[in-house]
């Protein structure tokens, strides 16, 4: 796995001191990180020692960004999405600064970005539900009654990882169930299957950039728009119909990591009260939405989505009109930031 | 849980003495057990005592059929849903009798009978995936973006419980990983989700007969036929397309059981010859099969699926205008054992 050190950036949307980096030395030293300062340019943002990074806060992204810094949000995690932008490398793994290392039963710490990286470079099994899940682990394999033909799977473009500790409730199940503690280890990574979606959490993630990367926007929310924590579903919506549609995989289990703290259940209610209506509608509608045939890679495919959600969408509410908008500037700056590769590479 | 008593028929086909039922005494014993003999009806099969059971071998099923006895496998552990048929329960437990107690990792013994009646009488959630696996279960919920319009769910039908040390393997595996065993246990309850098929394994396998007994024919297969050892494969896909076009729910994962030996693969190879090959095409069919609104019943969708598999599959070999008549007499005789409650109690 150490090989992989040139292909992956860690990315992490921030508004403190990055004290949490602390119990990921030994995992995150050999990457590079793209903090992202969300908030207040003028803040400091505190880093330990000993880490290869790049910070990059608001006035950055409006110098690098010009007028397109506009499709990136402010005061929200969302932001995130410019590290995955100016990002050279083949993968992302991106995660909160709330986040530390967990064990797993046997008391081993978890090295989270080598399991999505496991992940990712191991096929995905959309087309069929295997029963002993991961069919590519060691000790396991596809059980009697898969075809053969779909036993080589499918690039993996998502690796979604879960939380101990800490569950990733919504407001109204925090204030409801504000004891509850997410402790049971399961140990198992599964492909999500095709046609389905899925709530995709933002703060333990991980995606191949090359397969999925312009589909990875987190939207235009926080700051100033009626659509708050929304930035990660939206995201994974999204990002699902499009590798459904492009026949590429989507996983979720391993790896876990140590979710410290819940964030404020009535400052989330406040956050997600537009959302909580909306998902209502969002959902089916992204469950039904059919891509043409023509769109053959994800900028086509995620600009035809912000087509659809600009005709469909701005009924529930005008917000969704910026934002089709801003879906269509992020893809323009993708293409700016990663041009596509000579055809001599390519080849 | 010692309510369900009443409410739960244990099924074993067998050709053997049943010793391995020493092992389960402690959870089986409070069920009654409808044992059917598989092979020479004049060999007798040594239960243990202690256990309330009938047996049933195949002179009592060509007696109590009749002529739609025609439909009941011979020399296939397919005969088990003559069991299916005439119980009276609303739950059905079937379970393979070289399949023992498993142990979770605390080194209890696991009771797969309590396990699979907590997943029937359960909600399942088939219409989006819950990354934090079964909301239902002590110390779960629904993840935050999980729409509350969902979070009801829809009645579970089928419960496809897993198997440690020989995992269900097909005989081209079994010879290529000879030594292979599954060791891990994984702590999760599954929806799979409406659209996606499973390889459903009858090795552990528990059902409500009133929501989908009638799609449970594990076909007519074995002895004369040319289609064997996918007895529960074709039970399973032909049960969730029932159960999707429904609106019912199947989970798979918990409980586990030990699975002691594996089947000799020389022999395995003969006989799934026919099946490697069919599946390639037989999937893809009931992947993409669609019933009819009017189709409102188990009985009816599995009538109906009757009809496309003769018309359909003929192609493939003249074998499956058989099997589509034995469908035909298996909902006949379920009908006639299972006739419609009255009015009265009904309502």
């Amino acid at each position: 796995m150490a090989l992989m050190k040139d292909e992956v950036d860690i990315v992490i949307p921030t508004i403190r001191t990055l004290d949490f980096l602390e119990s990921w030395r030994p995992f995150f030293q050999p990457y590079h990180l793209i903090i992202v300062q969300d908030g207040d340019p003028s803040k400091t943002i505190k880093v330990p020692e000993g880490f290869d990074y790049d910070l990059y806060n608001r006035d950055d992204i409006n110098r690098i960004l010009g007028p397109k810094a506009s499709c990136i949000s402010y005061k929200e995690s969302a932001c995130r999405c410019f590290g995955f932008l100016i990002s050279k490398k083949k993968y992302i793994f991106t995660i909160d600064d709330d986040c530390f290392v967990a064990k797993d039963p046997s008391g081993k710490e978890i090295n989270a970005v080598e399991q999505h990286v496991r992940n990712l470079i191991t096929p995905s099994t959309p087309f069929f539900f295997n029963t002993l899940y991961d069919p590519y682990r060691e000790g396991a394999d596809f059980v009697r009654g898969y075809p053969f033909s779909m036993r080589s799977g499918v690039p993996t473009a998502v690796s979604h990882g879960l939380w101990l500790n800490i569950p990733d409730y919504d407001a109204p199940t925090q204030l409801v169930k504000p004891r509850e503690r997410s402790t049971r280890y399961v140990d198992a990574v599964i492909t999500i299957p095709k046609g389905t979606l899925y709530p995709m959490c933002g703060m333990n993630l991980a995606f191949d950039r090359e397969l999925i990367g312009p589909a990875m926007y987190f939207g235009l929310l926080g700051d100033g728009q009626p659509f708050k924590r929304y930035d990660d579903m939206l995201a994974g919506w999204l990002s699902k119909v499009v590798c459904d549609h492009l026949g590429l995989g989507v996983k979720t289990g391993l790896p876990y990591l140590w979710h410290s703290k819940a964030s404020d259940p009535f400052v989330n209610l406040k956050k997600e009260f537009n959302g909580l209506f909306w998902q209502e509608e969002l959902i089916p509608f992204f469950q039904s939405v059919v891509l043409p045939k023509e769109c053959t890679t994800a900028q086509q495919c995620y600009l035809e989505l912000a087509k659809l959600v600009k005709e469909n969408l701005a009924s529930i509410d005008p917000y969704f009109i910026r934002l089709a908008d801003a879906m269509v500037t992020w893809i323009e700056a993708w293409d700016e930031f990663n041009p596509p590769k000579p055809a001599a590479a390519a080849s």
